[in-house]
């Protein structure tokens, strides 16, 4: 049996779980790959690297592993998007395969990479950098390839996840919850990232690059957090059927593709609302398929760990072959990869929540909804709840139809601007995600 | 770019699935796999076959599409376990891979192709044999392939999920659901094979040997029904909090591995209790990754064909290489598939639901509690449903910890010996899914 010399860059939280499921599961992983995955070379500052063997080389300067002759496959775990490129490119340039979990690197510096990687005819593998352990992104370009996709929503965002699931169970308000989960180590020390949608934008651009042949680009996402999500918004959603997610969704559209990081209520009945805690989980509805869904594990060391492994698995088959025919890592050729018209989020056409405080005197109401129905939005659902003691506002909850967001933002300032009104109206998105 | 040619037998359901989402998608599954994907002979016994071209060439009979020199991939879809074995045969011994959608033949005979292919050096490929256009076979073998599998558990007939979705939902009868499935479609004419396991206990012998590495043997699977589930019971069990499905169960234990199939109580709380109709779901427990779930539609022209195309997308990067170095039909080398010990269905841990009659004396519950205590089962949850009118037995539900099968065989059996119980006491597996 051939073995495959692995250069393993990082021995943080991903490389220590990717070297302690390899030595565990080693008998079992090689019998599967037909050949002998070895971690030969170790890329790690620390002076005495736990869980290497006498034999396994130990290099200070990552680049050495790339330079490294016995090395087939380097496997890119340090983080960042400077050290970690300069590693890759160099990696690539001296012949050997990446696999990398690196998703803020693949989404902003991916192109580079690729093209580097057509040049060099070697791979370059990312599973693990979007959702963790759940192998969409194989799903994507292997399983559904005979599908035109029409749509994905998913929660891939484990940190936003846990506060909304938090927030929703035990109506706790979302500072109180950030709190613990920075305890809890769900949330980073600066949790903002995870919290204002970036890493679940740099996520979305992976995926639907790889879905619609599209140039990796995040900043033609769309992105609004969670911070400002209010308590009771998500009590209204509930008793209406609906639970608060944070949702990447790419939707294909004729008029072009919306690409947008948001909360979103989604209805009870969906699967996704299901969906809680630290868990991901992708829908994707596509042409052949229908509507499919993949659950688990979105982060942590060994989760993590399953995908990188799977990458260095799926490669260790090219490896010792001159043949590299496997698939490519946006699912087509470089060249084959075409900007397409992303709609501004003013453009998107979906359903919302709308709440606003109203001053309760006999003809208010429908004041607020004549503005609503001159405008074509119609109404699916309205509730004024009872006017607390002490206080002269209501809240009044809408949920509309499918509109143009254009069209829902001037409703709702003409709504604030009825003097009945008080203050801001709160709005969310809400996709109804119809399943099969 | 080169072209990849097909011979696709069969144009039925699937068939002309395949080959309607061939053409509609034919310009972006041919970037995707780097290769044409053409349909050049096609094998029929219709005069007049829909969907082809003036250039494809037509066969009555199948086998002249397996000595066809021009095909590279012959995809069976002519369905029986005789003809269909015979043409993949004839196929392999011509140096032609292989897609298939048929459970039965890859269930019955698989090890005598898989060896024969092995032989050839020739890929035989089967995602469409189990849940249909759910990528799960590839999650398995590729994206899986780092961890050690604990369990699955599968809604892997939507035949049954339908009948119980509607039991459940309506409270309907089993018998009057059946008719309006068959009715629409849901269920074959002769619908036995669904309703009495067969059909997803080939479907797990097939999961279970790539899981665990060992060989297909539908005969080592215990089986149980739907046929004779009660609507109380299913009402009841919603009470209690849990949902009644069909579930494919493979387990592996220190003691042995478990394989069944039988209607199970799952906790309302898992995703799998909302997975409802026609849908398919496996949920997967392994070491390194954890719980995960996969969800889709388990039958259907198009979503059957996703999985072909997917296969023939796979092997058609193999295609003008000389160098097969895919994966396993099984994961693993076939002389790497080893028996290992199958438990008896009595020897299988779990909880349980039982219902039972009993007339409503004082001492009557305590005399039946305490058969079970002195066996050794705990207790979870003991419900004594009020006393009809006119009539003298109450309905006692029980819902037991985690015991032995044989032990809770035993105290079922004395439970039915007591003079205040009436008639067979009503035992429902309950499986709680941890997730993790």
């Amino acid at each position: 049996m051939k073995t495959v010399n692995i250069g393993l860059c990082g021995l943080g939280t991903v490389g220590g779980g990717v070297y302690a499921v390899l030595k565990r599961n080693a008998a079992l992983i090689s019998a599967r790959a037909g050949s002998n995955i070895l971690v030969s070379h170790v890329g790690t500052r620390s002076i005495n690297p736990r869980c290497v063997t006498a034999s396994t080389k130990i290099s200070r300067d990552v680049v050495q592993i790339s330079e490294d002759p016995d090395i087939h496959i380097v496997v890119e775990l340090i983080g960042g998007t400077s050290a970690a490129f300069d590693l890759i490119m160099s990696a690539i340039r001296n012949g050997k395969h990446v696999v990398t979990a690196n998703k803020a690197l693949i989404a902003e510096r991916g192109p580079e990479i690729f093209v580097e990687a057509e040049k060099y005819e070697v791979i370059v593998a990312f599973e693990a950098a979007v959702a963790g352990g759940i192998p969409i992104i194989k799903a994507l370009r292997e399983g559904l390839v005979a599908n035109d996709i029409h749509w994905m929503a998913g929660i891939i965002n484990g940190t936003s996840n846990f506060i909304l699931s938090e927030m929703s169970s035990k109506k706790r308000k979302f500072q109180e919850v950030l709190e613990e989960a920075k305890e809890k180590g769900y949330a980073e020390a600066d949790p903002s990232f995870d919290v204002d949608g970036t890493d679940a934008a740099q996520k979305l651009a992976i995926l639907a690059s790889i879905a619609f042949s599209i140039p990796l680009n995040t900043k033609s996402i769309f992105k609004e957090g969670i911070a400002h999500l209010q308590p009771r918004d998500i009590e209204y959603a509930s008793e209406l059927g609906y639970v608060v997610k944070h949702l990447g969704i790419a939707r294909q559209k004729p008029t072009g593709i919306q690409l947008r990081v948001h909360p979103a209520l989604v209805p009870a009945s969906c699967l996704l609302s299901s969906v809680d805690n630290v868990l991901n989980a992708i829908m994707v509805d596509c042409d052949a398929l229908g509507s499919t869904l993949f659950y688990g594990r979105g982060a942590g060391s060994e989760p993590t760990a399953s995908s990188v492994i799977a990458d260095i698995v799926d490669i260790s088959r090219f490896v010792t072959t001159s043949n590299v025919s496997g698939t490519r890592p946006l699912g087509v050729k470089f060249a084959d990869i075409k900007n397409k018209k992303i709609l501004p989020i003013e453009q998107i056409e979906t359903c919302y929540y709308l709440r606003f405080s109203m001053h309760d005197t006999p003809g208010a109401l429908s004041k607020a909804t004549s503005i609503m129905a001159e405008i074509g939005i119609s109404i699916e659902a309205i509730i004024q709840k009872e006017q607390p003691l002490g206080i002269d506002y209501v809240d009044v909850i809408v949920i509309t139809n499918s509109i143009m967001e254009l069209h829902l933002s001037l409703a709702v300032r003409k709504i604030e601007q009825l003097e009945t009104v008080q203050g801001d109206a709160t709005v969310i998105r809400l996709e109804r995600l119809d399943q099969v």
